[in-house]
């Protein structure tokens, strides 16, 4: 495991770094007209920001720290500095704009998030919400907190009083048994919780659960970027953090359900099979 | 119609209660462990917060003009000031908080939504969300504007580039009929838009509608205090709002889809339209 000095010590060096990442995305949240690219398809946008956020962080980790490691959102990283899997090495996992959409249409769901890897454990987490003013630090064992406060999850748990978010614009991708997949699941924890969210920015989601707004989040076919900061304050925060299936949540491949409380977890794990059991949306209602 | 006059003067009267009336939002919004009750469903929650602002408002409108009637959502108006529908006397209709269950969770949707009626006309509208510090304001034939500055509705016109926001959480309501109405309806409008979000707060999503954070947004079941002072906001910004299956809204009955644009939110007809015949979710898929 890092040593306490070395977390300590990259948490020192990256925390006014996500500051000055935080005012850079303002600068680009309230510009109108903003340069929009399309990345992979028509829902998968980018624009220069994420790309100038990137760099910054990546420039300056480099030029303290020649030999980290990088795994990322966007393509801006020095290719011998980015890894495809985790390694002993220090490696940030940095999203620099997640919720790109939100930020071009000025909704305040947008985080910058840094997480880092030693020995292929995250051990520390730090990320801006700027436009919220809302900056959740971490480090692994020294507890979750936001703008120096302590946070904890909620203690929901059941279905019935839970607060869950679900990315429902999943329900875009092309492929139709994935769509399938999502509009059962969809359809089986909306019916059961107290309420469905969808904020469009799955480390909001992840931090809004760490700090008890949120009292469960699932997603899956997400990146590393998206999570590893989150995870780590999730579970931190006094939560509970599995693969959908249960069993370990993997940073590499981060499917995932978190909660407040396992007893929520497993429930919401509960609806989840029985959606992916049903033949058609609602087969178990009749 | 009423006279400008009129208008300006209630304006101006009921401005600065609103702005209290978001103080008193706020000293609730902080404070841990508020008291909550259950209305008609596990779904359907109220604070004293709710009932506190309702009475604030109604005892200050009334002490200045006491022929004015209510439309609310809680019942602490006075009985014979509380009117079931539209008369041709001045009647406010106001939502003293939309967004309940973001207001017992701390998530910033959370809205005091005051219309005015005179002779069965929306003429104002003040719409506090005072955690995201923005005042929405309207007067007819006046334009629409937050904190001062005057707002647009977004010029997106179609569905592949609309962020349409839509409240999963009708999913809840026991009656299948109308869960089955809603999946069918996400799962159309959602594997088309770029983007489905629920906010949880139907006042806070017509107010990104007419400020162009949102391209469109639908919603049925409702109450007059969810959509009035919106309404006329959407439309003095610059937007459209009908019946869903268009024709006019009616402010008392208020289903709507309000969009952008008039070719944004005949789409989203259609696709509701197409949901709306689907003997099953996705049979058009097949």
């Amino acid at each position: 495991m890092a040593s306490q000095q070395l977390i300590d010590e990259l948490y020192d060096f990256m925390y006014p770094l996500a500051q000055r990442a935080g005012e850079i995305l303002l600068e680009g949240y309230e510009e109108a007209g903003k340069q929009v690219n399309i990345k992979t398809a028509f829902y998968d946008v980018v624009t220069e920001y994420d790309n100038k956020i990137e760099e910054f962080l990546i420039e300056q980790i480099l030029a303290r720290y020649p030999a980290h490691k990088f795994i990322g959102e966007e393509d801006t990283a020095k290719n011998n500095h980015v890894t495809k899997e985790l390694t002993d090495a220090p490696t940030w996992i940095i999203d620099p704009i997640d919720g790109t959409s939100n930020f071009i249409k000025q909704i305040p769901h947008v985080c910058i998030s840094i997480g880092l890897s030693v020995k292929k454990q995250i051990v520390l987490g730090i990320i801006n919400n700027p436009v919220q003013k809302k900056m959740y630090t971490v480090k692994l064992g020294g507890g979750a907190f936001c703008n120096g406060q302590p946070i904890h999850v909620s203690n929901v748990d059941n279905m019935n009083e839970a607060n869950v978010a679900y990315e429902v614009s999943l329900l875009h991708i092309a492929n139709l048994k994935v769509r399938n997949k999502h509009i059962k699941r969809i359809y089986h924890v909306g019916s059961r919780a107290r309420r469905l969210l969808a904020y469009g920015c799955v480390v909001d989601s992840l931090c809004m659960v760490a700090a008890g707004n949120l009292d469960a989040f699932h997603i899956e076919d997400m990146y590393p970027w998206d999570c590893a900061a989150g995870y780590l304050l999730i579970r931190e925060a006094g939560g509970v953090v599995t693969h959908p299936y249960g069993g370990p949540f993997d940073i590499m491949k981060p499917d995932l359900i978190c909660a407040g409380t396992e007893s929520l977890r497993k429930e919401l794990e509960g609806q989840i099979r029985k959606a992916d059991q049903a033949k058609s949306v609602g087969d178990d209602e009749e």
